[in-house]
């Protein structure tokens, strides 16, 4: 054994040992937002925060670094290897993380523990200002974060991003977006103008939770998430998370009265969860066994939430049991009305429930308002009016409570600033995979509506889940698609959909 | 501040930071028994060997030696102080900690988990043989703590008996139990050739789930566990566990044709929880913040399921409701017959489900078993056939499968050896501290049949929950009461009750 692949095999002991700690958090992570008591929350705080100090000082030992020293010193590791993904990531990382001191990683986790619970309560209540000590907190840390991170010549909102999205930065976002944007906002306005609206009111009728519940399990089960190594629960905001090898965990909400919130949050959860479930369990705790980003992430829960899940073939393979599940709901309802119901476009408050097309505007929206507070253009004092006012600038509406405004999404609470544009990117990215596995397989659309899902999700599991990061996100949509990222396929796919059923 | 007072608060902050560790694999034990992936079991197992590793050594970090030492050579602590008794018991902890090689520890923690697994999966499938070669790993490697712990002049069953009841020796136990045995094996025969038998079907007629669920928190919470800081799960082996401040979780598992299983479970773990819940939370990490040992726990939990949840004065209270929640089951039952079918006392196979009075023949079985399994008397290969000649001596009939015998219950297989004696003990001391309770109060029965459960709550608050490890259990029953453990109170309470119902 050469003294490199000695000293490779050494690295990747630390590494997964550290991740092994780092699930451990994991499960805690879960469970205060699933089951813990509402008096725990302190001593949750304090578990997390010493978790992830421990998770900090294992996985930024000075070992590693006179590991990676001598990695990258020799040559032998070949272009786009393993290796030299675990080496080059690893790198990345530990950069990262050796830049933030102890202190500040056990403070930003105590503090995200307890600002989240402040966040769902003052949402909960509705009161902006029970929030707002805890979201000026946040902002300090995630500035001093930014800072210690450093961010050459760039933002420091900059240095945020690139825990989620490595390699970005908010002028490559905004480049894509810019464009995106103004499509969008033609599209919109042209559906607006079409005089053309359908009766929403039947996803409003009656949806018994249990019913719900079993009709998104078995939904998500036929799509190619494996129940044998995950579950779904119940959460205020909902979340997939990958524990480990054989323990990937879904959440979602019910609301009787409302049946696409619960039903295409599970997709759209599975989608993540059936992601992580691919990713290769020999290489779990490195990096070409981790998730390459978040907006490669979105790109799949995204894909299946909407790609799928809301097309029509989608629905000819599961409207009669849909029928069969919801009769007092759906009995006297055609498919066509609820194809058309499930896909209405309008502007509205909630960007989880809106639909495909405005709801890029709203992560929009909230990536200037998050780019406004750490550069300090924005104070938070002051975010609730610059929400309404720009939301009103976006969609023509103003949120009527903090509630369905700047309260609604958990990101911030928990700390997650620079994690919203992924989701506009994954939509993007979703968008050219999609076309790059139907031009692959060959008619996706019948695939789906006979419900066969294993030719498409083996096809992402190859080309995207096993490559773990092994490439970065441009390059994996290079290597898979040949293409670079560009606005215009998820347009066509819109324009396309919504002209048919808007008459554009 | 002097010296000593220094290292007595660095000791506790070290101390703190240990528990606090070991409170995060606590949510992963819990999580494993409540919630995990069938998938996930061999992930989970490598969490908990780490998770046990880390907490071992910070537990036995050469600091905390030195500041005991430090403290130990002063003198200004008071007899029965909250700083003598936190020394001593983390001295005591130390030692044995300090005794223990991490990996052993480690191989420990994972082999619980996995064989955990196997054993439910075992029982499942009623085949002892599948749980043999995990059941041989534990004896092995329980032998090998043991030895490494020492057990001078005494025998290697003490060592690991020591972990759950301080200071106990399996000498001092068997002479508690001769005496309770001999007055039991008479009781039982005296009920047997009393002819009398009351109808137990009542309470195998359908009980729905949901209506158990409901009906078995409103008890819980009734006689003190409080909901805001804890909850209640299902899991195959009902527990409960403390997690930290704000935050302790009971189990129980229904079955719709068996009222007592989840009910009285469910009063019996609320009993730990209350206890748990009753500890200072200021002392939270620390000795005297801790229980001060099984054999009191259980006398916590079996109180409240046996001493009030078995009582007549406790039906006076519930039997209205429980025939409201159950009309089914229970409408044209009356109040007395529902009473005499909870405490019919008859040989039966399931320790968890027995009677009061067979329930402590149950453990000395388990008792006699595991003391010659850590002896090498006994091999593990043979345990299902010593179970069932024994089981045959105690109680006149022979299992019939693995599963109402030997694989009955999740201790052995988690390696829980030296644990079962403690339930016997605490229903000695359970005898105990109710009469004294009642001496103190004054008319128990009468409070409890007005469902004014605070009284006795608050009185063990302040006796026992409060007072962690301050004192070792017998010295904890002398202060509380000044008797010392005796079989004859248990005995009385137990003739005096069961005499009444048949006609002694």
């Amino acid at each position: 054994m050469s003294a490199s692949v000695k000293a490779y095999d050494e690295l990747i002991t630390r590494l997964k040992k550290a991740a092994l700690l780092r699930s451990c958090s994991a499960i805690l992570e879960w469970d205060e937002q699933t089951y813990l008591p509402p008096a725990g929350a302190g001593h949750r705080a304090d578990q997390l925060a010493l978790m992830a100090g421990m998770v900090h000082q294992e996985a930024t030992s000075p070992e590693i670094g006179d590991l990676l020293q001598e990695l990258e010193s020799v040559s032998e590791w070949e272009a786009d290897s393993i290796e030299q993904a675990n080496i080059r990531e690893t790198r990345h990382e530990y950069d990262r993380m050796t830049k933030l001191p102890r202190r500040l990683v056990e403070e930003l986790s105590r503090v995200a523990t307890l600002s989240h619970h402040a966040w769902v309560k003052a949402r909960q209540e509705n009161q902006f200002k029970d929030f707002l000590p805890w979201l000026e907190q946040m902002i300090d840390l995630k500035r001093e974060q930014a800072a210690a991170l450093g961010f050459q010549g760039q933002k420091a909102y900059d240095a945020l991003l690139d825990e989620y999205e490595p390699g970005a930065t908010s002028e490559m976002i905004e480049q894509a977006f810019s464009p995106l944007r103004n499509e969008l906002v033609k599209l919109v306005a042209a559906i607006h103008d079409s005089g053309i609206s359908p009766d929403v009111s039947i996803l409003t009728r009656k949806y018994p939770v249990e019913k719900q519940r079993e009709f998104s399990i078995s939904a998500a089960e036929k799509i190619g998430f494996d129940f044998h190594s995950g579950r779904l629960d119940i959460a205020a905001h909902p979340f997939c998370t990958g524990i480990g090898p054989g323990d990937c965990r879904l959440t979602t909400r019910y609301d009787e009265q409302h049946f696409p919130g619960a039903f295409f949050g599970t997709l759209h959860e599975a989608g993540h969860g059936i992601y992580e479930q691919g990713l290769l369990k020999e290489y779990f705790g490195t990096p070409v066994g981790s998730s390459t980003s978040l907006g490669i992430h979105e790109s799949q829960s995204r894909m299946w939430e909407n790609l799928v899940g809301r097309s029509r073939s989608f629905w000819d393979c599961f409207y009669q049991s849909a029928q069969a599940q919801f009769p007092e709901a759906l009995t006297n309802v055609s498919q066509e009305d609820f194809y058309r119901a499930i896909n209405d476009v309008r502007p509205s408050y909630i960007r989880v429930e809106a639909d495909e097309v405005t709801y890029n505007l709203h992560i929009m929206l909230r990536f200037e308002l998050e780019q406004a507070l750490i550069a300090g253009d924005l104070q938070p004092t002051d975010l609730e009016t610059a929400w309404n006012e720009k939301f009103t600038e976006y969609f023509g509406i103003t949120p009527d409570t903090p509630a369905h405004g700047c309260l609604q999404d958990v990101h911030w609470s928990a700390g997650l600033i620079g994690y919203f544009p992924t989701y506009a990117l994954g939509n993007m990215y979703a968008a050219h995979f999609f076309n790059a596995a139907n031009r692959e397989l060959g008619g996706l659309d019948e695939l789906i509506s006979r419900g066969e899902f294993v030719p498409l999700k083996e096809w992402l599991n190859q080309k995207i889940h096993q490559q773990g990061k092994r490439y970065r996100a441009n390059r994996l949509l290079e290597v898979v698609t040949g293409e670079s990222l560009s606005h215009e396929p998820l347009v066509a796919q819109l324009s396309r959909k919504y002209s048919e059923l808007y008459n554009l």
